[in-house]
C-alpha cells in the first residue's frame, strides 16, 4: 500500500534495466502503468543522465502531462532542449497559471512564438498572468473561475451547470459577479447543493468571505489560506476590484512546503530550488560560494588568535581548550537564531514582543551558561590541573553565551527589516561574532590574569 | 490590506492597552471584532504571562472556537486548567478529529469524563479516533463523511442533499458505499452537478480514487495530498476495507509545514512543536541537553589537539590557523548534510542512487577542496612567510572536505536506516568528525613535516 516505497523500488527497477540495456519494461513503466505525478517523481530521484535517458524513453504525447508535475526547475531544463513545434504542441495541455510560471524561464523569442500560436483567448489569459511576479497571488492564480449573475435562481444555476463537460478541479466556490466583473459574493458548491431551488443566488451566497489582490506576496497568501482553512480564493485587480481568477489550495501547498524549506536551506547556504541531484558543475560552483564567505569568517577568527600569539606561546594549554568556548557560543547562538527565524517566517515577532524574547534568550543564557560554565571549569581544572584556567574558561563562556543570546534574536530581526534575508545572511554573521567573542573572551582574560 | 501586518498591529495595540491596564478594548478585540483564528494567532505570538491574561478575557462561549485554532501544545495547557465542566461544555463545539487530538494530551480521568458526558454516537466516533497514533492517518481523520448508495439517481442524491442544513466544510467528495460500508467509488460534486439527472451513481462515480488506510503513517499521506492534488480523501480500515471517515487538505496542510520544519528545528536541537513564546525555565532546560551533547563533541575536539601538546607548543602558528581547517570541514559538511536529510525527507534517495550521490559529492568535495585549498595555502604563505604551512593546510582542508562529504552523504542514510532521526543525530556526528578529522590532519601532519 506504501506509495513512497513504490516509487524508489520503480527506481530501483528503472537503474536496473538501463544498467542491463533493456528499455522495454522502463518504456512500459514511463507511458502508461505509472500515473504521470509518479513518472516525475522518478525523473526527480534520478542522477542527470538517466533522468535524461528516461525523459527520452517518454512518448511525445505524455510529455506535457510529466511536466505539469515535475518541479519547475528540471521541467524548465527539458523545455530549453525541445524544438519551438514541440514546445507549442506540449503547452497546449497545461492550466494557464503552470504555462506562465515555466514560460518565464524561457528565452523570450520562444515565448513569443508559442503565444502567437495560441487562440486569442488563451494568449489574452497567458500574456495577463505572465505581468505578474511569480511569487505573487497574481502569479499563483489560475483563470478556470466559473461565474454567475446574483438575480438568478438556484434552479437556473444548476441548468447552467449541467450545461458544462466538467468543472475545474478544486471548485469548490462559485463566483458571484456583477455586470462589469466585480466580485459580490461567493456561493460554495455545499450551500448551493442544500439550498432551495426557488432561492436567488442574492439570497444564499456568501458576502463574508477572503478575496485576495493580486499583488500580494505568495508567502501572505499562504498565511492566508492556512489561517482560514481554504480550498480556493478569488484574486481581484487591486485597482478597480474587478474579478481576474483563483487560487486553489494545491498551488499554495508548493508554496507553504518551499518557504519552511528555504529557511532550513538558506542556513546552509543552498538555494531554495536546489535539485537534489544537480550535475557535478553546478553543484561545486553554488557550493563554492558559501565555502568562500564562511572562509573569511574562519580568517577573521584566526585573525583574532593571532592577537594572543604571545600568550599562546607560553600557555599552549589555552590552544587546546579554545575551541570549547567558540563551539559552545556558536551552538547556543544557532538554536536562538533558528527559533527567531521561524518567528519571523511565521510572523509572530514584531516590535511588541521583541523586548519580551531578548530579555528571555538573556536570562536563559545566563542560567545556561552557569551551568554549562560549572561543568566546563571542572573537566578543565581536573585536565590542566589548573585552577586559573578553569575560572577564565568558565567566565569566557558565561560572556560568549550572553553575546550569543543577544545576535540570535536581534540580527535576525534587524536583517529582516533592512531587507537581507535573515536564514541567508544570519549564520554567518553568528559564527563570526560568537568565533571572535568567544577568542576574544577566553584569551583576552587568560592574557590579563595569566601572564 | 495585508493580514499579517494587522495581527502584529493588533497585538502592539493589546501590549500597549495591557500595559495601562485598559481592558475594554482588548475585551472588544477577542470577543467578535477579531475571528477567532486571529485571536488564536494573537495569543501564539504573546509571552505566557500577557497571554495568560488575554486568555482570561476572552468569554467562555468563544473559547471552544479558539481552542480549535490554537496549535496543539498551547491549546492543551489551557485545556489542563479548566474544570472539567466547562472542558465538557468547550468540547462541544469541537469537530471530532480535533477533539481526540487534544483529549490524548488530557490526564485519562478527565478524558473519561468527557466522553461520559457526549451522547453515544459522538463517544464511539471519538474513542474510534483516540485508538489510532496521532501521526497516522486515523489520527487525522474525520468521521463527518456524506454517504451514498450506487444505485440511486442523481435527483434523489440532490434531494438527499437538500434535506441537510449544511454540507461539512471542505466536502468535495461523496462517498459510494455498499450495504456493508465498504467503499465503491467517489462522487465528486463537481461531476455530479453537470450530470444528468436520471443517471444513476453507479453510472457517473469515479471508480479510480486515492483511497487511504487508517495505518498509513502521517507523512506519507501529506505525500499523497501533495502528488495527486486532492482536497480529501476517503480512509478505510485496512483490514476489513471498511469506510471509516476522510481526510482534509486544512488537516494535511499542518502535516506539511511541520514535517518541513521538523528537519531545520532538529538540526539546531529544537523541539518540534516549540512554541516561540515558551517561559524561561522550560526553554532553558531544553536548550541545556543540545548544550551538554555538543560540548562533549567539543571535548572530543579539544582532546585531539591535546594529543599534539608538544607540536603547539614549538610552532604558534599552527594554534592560530587550526580553526580554519575544522571550519571549512563542518561548512561544507553541513551543506552535504542539509541536501540528505531533505532528500530523505521527500523520499528522493534510496538504494539505486546512493552511490551516484556519494560520487558527486566526493568529486564537489574534491574540486572545492583544491580551489579553496589554494586560496587558504597562498594567505597561510603570506600572513607567516612559511611555505612549508601553506602546503600542509592545503593538505589538511582537502583531507577534511572529503571526508565532509563522505559523511554528510552517509550518514544520514545510515541513521535513517537504524532508525534514529537524521535531522536531530545528524549535525552532532558531523561537527565532531569534521572538528576531529581537521585537527588530526592539520596537526598530524604539521608534527611529520614541520616537527
Amino acid at each position: 500500500m506504501s506509495e513512497k516505497k513504490t516509487t524508489l523500488a520503480h527506481l530501483q527497477t528503472v537503474t536496473e534495466s538501463l544498467e542491463s540495456g533493456t528499455t522495454m519494461q522502463i518504456r512500459y513503466l514511463l507511458n502508461g502503468a505509472l500515473p504521470a505525478q509518479d513518472v516525475a517523481r522518478l525523473l526527480e530521484s534520478s542522477p542527470p543522465k538517466e533522468r535524461k535517458l528516461l525523459w527520452e524513453l517518454i512518448d511525445s504525447k505524455n510529455e506535457g502531462e510529466v511536466l505539469q508535475y515535475l518541479s519547475e526547475d528540471i521541467g524548465v531544463q527539458f523545455m530549453r532542449d525541445m524544438d519551438t513545434e514541440r514546445l507549442i504542441a506540449v503547452s497546449e495541455s497545461f492550466e494557464s497559471d503552470d504555462l506562465a510560471d515555466l514560460l518565464q524561464h524561457l528565452p523570450e523569442t520562444i515565448v513569443k512564438e508559442v503565444l502567437a500560436s495560441m487562440s486569442t483567448q488563451d494568449r489574452m489569459r497567458v500574456e495577463a498572468l505572465l505581468s505578474y511576479s511569480e511569487d505573487s497571488a497574481g502569479g499563483l492564480m489560475n483563470t478556470d473561475t466559473i461565474t454567475i449573475r446574483p438575480n438568478i435562481t438556484v434552479d437556473i444555476v444548476f441548468r447552467y451547470l449541467r450545461r458544462h463537460n466538467t468543472l475545474p478541479d478544486m471548485t469548490d466556490n462559485l463566483l458571484v459577479v456583477s455586470r462589469s466583473d466585480r466580485l459580490l459574493g461567493t456561493l460554495p458548491l455545499t450551500k448551493l447543493l442544500v439550498s432551495d431551488v426557488n432561492a436567488t443566488v442574492r439570497d444564499i451566497m456568501e458576502t463574508e468571505y477572503t478575496v485576495i489582490e493580486a499583488e500580494m506576496p505568495a508567502s501572505e497568501v499562504a498565511q492566508l489560506f492556512e489561517k482560514m482553512d481554504l480550498v480556493s480564493a478569488p484574486v481581484i485587480d487591486g485597482s478597480n476590484k474587478k474579478l481576474l481568477g483563483r487560487i486553489t489550495i494545491d498551488d499554495v501547498v508548493d508554496v507553504i512546503r518551499d518557504e519552511a524549506e528555504h529557511s532550513m536551506l538558506s542556513m546552509a547556504g543552498l538555494d531554495d530550488d536546489e535539485d537534489t541531484f544537480s550535475p557535478i558543475m553546478k553543484t561545486t560552483k553554488r557550493r563554492a560560494v558559501w565555502l568562500g564567505v564562511n572562509l573569511i569568517t574562519a580568517f577573521i577568527a584566526s585573525y583574532v588568535i593571532g592577537l594572543f600569539q604571545n600568550t599562546l606561546d607560553q600557555v599552549v594549554a589555552l590552544a587546546i581548550l579554545m575551541p570549547i568556548v567558540a563551539s559552545m557560543g556558536g551552538i547556543a547562538g544557532s538554536q536562538v537564531l533558528t527559533l527567531v527565524i521561524r518567528g519571523i517566517a511565521l510572523d509572530q515577532i514584531g516590535a511588541a514582543n521583541t523586548r519580551w524574547l531578548l530579555n528571555r534568550e538573556i536570562i536563559v543564557g545566563l542560567l545556561n551558561g552557569l551551568l554549562w560554565a560549572t561543568v566546563i571549569a571542572a573537566l578543565t581544572a581536573l585536565w590542566f590541573d589548573n585552577i586559573k584556567i578553569a575560572y577564565i574558561i568558565a567566565a569566557a563562556t558565561i560572556i560568549n553565551l550572553l553575546f550569543a543570546a543577544t545576535t540570535g534574536t536581534l540580527l535576525p530581526i534587524f536583517l529582516k527589516k533592512i531587507g537581507v534575508d535573515p536564514a541567508l545572511a544570519g549564520s554567518v554573521i553568528l559564527t563570526t561574532v560568537t568565533d571572535v567573542v568567544g577568542f576574544l573572551s577566553f584569551l583576552g582574560l587568560a592574557t590579563i590574569f595569566l601572564i
